[in-house]
């Protein structure tokens, strides 16, 4: 990666800043854009997207690039970021990484000619995600849940990325830890972690703290019944989640809504895992 | 133990409700006094001091018993209550268990006529607490760390009980964790566990995250200089604590004061701890 | 699965024999064929080839099926076992399952017009099967290394289902642990795991053991020559393996050959698991 | 420690040869006796004992001194050493470490006079010791038990420091894990852990490997009748051991006796542990 290349930074949350002062840490020209309400930019310029274009080689844009495919994702900004034809413009002749681009490609036909990649399609953003999540979500039931993971029945609903970080951390917590999952080979390799494997039908009751990672509807008014009155459920999934949210209000139980837990509970590790990922794209490229 | 004898749990925190609970929960008659504005005594009888005394056979006292040696510990009574002989003499002819009884006896003679046992020096009740600490005190790192501990660089000062159950729970959330000892079984059986073990001459820098557990001085303005200007420290001994202040101050080092955090983080598990604690005391007696 | 199902074993080594006690224990009828010479067949009405292909309406063939792709790799059986069409003919009509099937293919045509499945191919197989390795693996190298594990430093090359369960049971045993791999996701689930990461060009000397799982040279010569005269090497890759053999002998490394452990080590788990495989199988159809 | 310090070892297995390798692999002269037999010495200089004594001011010998309280403990001597008051008057003016001493004063009256210390009462031996015993106990089992320890339900009686090590790296190894013990501690510090606590008299069945750590009765006929015909049973405790190993015949039990088993699986890793523990009692003197 030649030592001349600039990075500037548009946009986005915490994790850009941290992102940005990461980059900056490695020896490389850092210009940053839309970040001015922001903290920890010292020392980091600061520039207008039209000067930080002229300036910079490299482009990073935000996780999620937009939320409501018209302006830009940008909390820190001072004013709203309007996407389109002159703003796609910008970036002709530049590499362009973001997250989750889609949106932004719908935004103007310019950025057919622009060459942009996704950072968030990257199975090592993924996995590193993944286990931010699941140390967040074990920060979150430490704090929230009135007892103590240690000794406790835990249950972690689907065996994806997150649900096998959650299992590998409970356990290594001293947790008692079952998960549920669809296939045979996912609950094989759950018994070979020391858990418990479970198929959904078998999913009993009596747990401390259940965490859903499944984004369909797999803890069902039926399952949720089988529980304590003080279960903890935290979910994970993106929307509409796992959980029967209005079965789990009818009977009481408290759910706690855990979403983007990387972005919010370790911003400075989320940031250095995409300024990673986006090292290998560029020497991929 | 005698189903018939009735438990009377005065004063205290939410330990103590979550204790009154778990035991009317096991079918024992339970009443408790002082905890009138405390949450989660519905259900449980209330009564005066000399109503409960006269019911109740067992009477729980709270831990601390007194942190002023003058008045009970009683944050959720409506009124102070003072240590002095018309008190201990309520207690004649009861079995008393209390945590840290020591200033209370010295508050009236009385309590030499008194059958009064401390369940605060009870072993399992140490090595539960120690586990309720260290997990409480990794829920606060990684809520206040804005990295992540997975993947990351802990140090833990001290292997005394809560040392021990650092070095196991994060090294089982993939931290990379050292621990500092004094005596060379310890050191033999920190590197055993996976971890590495350093004497505190040899105490290094780089650390994300360091957890103190020694109620000396071991984390001198020398070591802390040694430190990253963003590492963060968690104080979990005792006053005066392991950790130089003043020179943190001066290295601008943030520094978390996290006492009693099974209590705070953990209240309904650390009055099940005490419950069954005096539950096996009851049993040996 | 209908309880009238009667099951005919055919050859193979320990592993069927647990397989068929198993089944058995399950309340099947169980025919057993060519496994006369083998010890704990005692109970399992032995048959025919023909006799138990008429009883039998699934029949279970031994994993590898052949070896020559000429005679059934059948080491318990009196005589020698030819494939041919006649062999094939005796289970028109039956579910057949066996593992690595495609060699027994090419030995008739008449393999055409029989169903007849393969459970080496199953995933839930493969998962199981990483494991057993990886705790027989073990088993060898604390047996065979004059050494410890605990507390020691391994190196894991390959990060596919045996590097994983290799790192994850080394850490367990508290043997300080790197892995090698190629992909960059591996490496951050690597770390994640709290294991050190390595790149193959990064792979540097120092180990007390190390466990290859790449079936392609990864440890050249280069590498090697910088490992310790008493470093202990297994080899776990199936032919030809990852370890330059040539230059292990020039440099007088001790190195174990480690095929198969599964059905060395464990055969009654991994008849167990080729059992719970099969009645998946036998549920999906 | 002064480096002209020449160290004498004497006699012992293969461990002492790994020690005396060890240490002058440090840099420290070595003379080595009654070792003649042994593999590993090449380099080492042998003396006769009058020779080595005279040469050396730090004398090591083995761990037993002596079995029978007559000889000393070389299996790999030529000629067997008779432990009188000649063989102890050698010894004047010099620093002798052994294992087990009390048997040797026993010998002769010059012992009195000679500045002699156990190494075997060290706390860091001991627990080093426990790690290289437990990790000696898996090896035996993976490689005995035909089922795998992985997902299989273990049981180990006693929470001492061979307790406490297997329960870290049975659990480690995926492997479902009870631990019998009496006082409560021991019990709140099992469930930690994430083991299963049982007090003995809870002692169930179904248990796929056995490993006994206490030397006195408690895996009683009762307690073995209620275990499968297929369980392994492992001896770690020394004489009589805590299996009835009457009622174990009867039952048709299988149990392997495993007594020594650092200096059996692993006599590399208990010399240098030896040689750490001199070390320090050196540095201490």
């Amino acid at each position: 990666m030649s030592h001349s290349s600039a990075f500037g930074i548009i946009g986005g949350d915490q994790r850009q800043i941290y992102l940005a002062r990461s980059i900056a840490a490695d020896g490389y020209p850092v210009w940053v854009s839309c970040l001015e309400k922001g903290k920890g930019t010292e020392g980091l310029p600061a520039a207008g997207l039209k000067e930080l274009t002229e300036k910079c080689s490299v482009v990073i844009l935000p996780l999620p690039v937009t939320r409501n495919g018209k302006t830009l994702n940008a909390p820190f900004s001072e004013e709203e970021i309007l996407l389109d034809d002159s703003f796609a413009s910008l970036f002709l002749g530049k590499a362009v990484y973001g997250g989750m681009m889609e949106k932004l490609y719908g935004t103007s036909e310019v950025w057919g000619s622009v060459a942009s990649y996704d950072y968030y399609s990257r199975e090592e953003l993924m996995v590193g995600n993944a286990f931010l999540t699941a140390e967040g979500a074990i920060g979150m039931a430490i704090r929230e849940y009135e007892g103590a993971l240690n000794s406790s029945r835990c249950l972690v609903t689907g065996f994806g990325r997150i649900g096998k970080a959650l299992c590998l951390m409970l356990k290594g917590l001293g947790a008692q830890t079952d998960c549920c999952a669809r296939n045979a080979a996912d609950l094989t390799a759950i018994r070979a972690l020391g858990c418990g494997a479970l198929r959904y039908r078998e999913l009993g009751g009596d747990y401390n703290v259940v965490f859903n990672t499944v984004p369909a509807q797999v803890l069902t008014a039926k399952a949720l019944a089988r529980q304590r009155p003080n279960t903890l459920f935290l979910e994970l999934a993106s929307h509409p989640g796992g959980i029967d949210l209005e079965a789990a209000r009818r009977l009481k139980l408290r759910v706690l809504d855990a979403p983007s837990l990387p972005g919010r509970m370790s911003p400075k590790a989320a940031g250095e895992l995409i300024k990673e990922t986006i090292y290998h794209m560029i020497e991929e490229v």
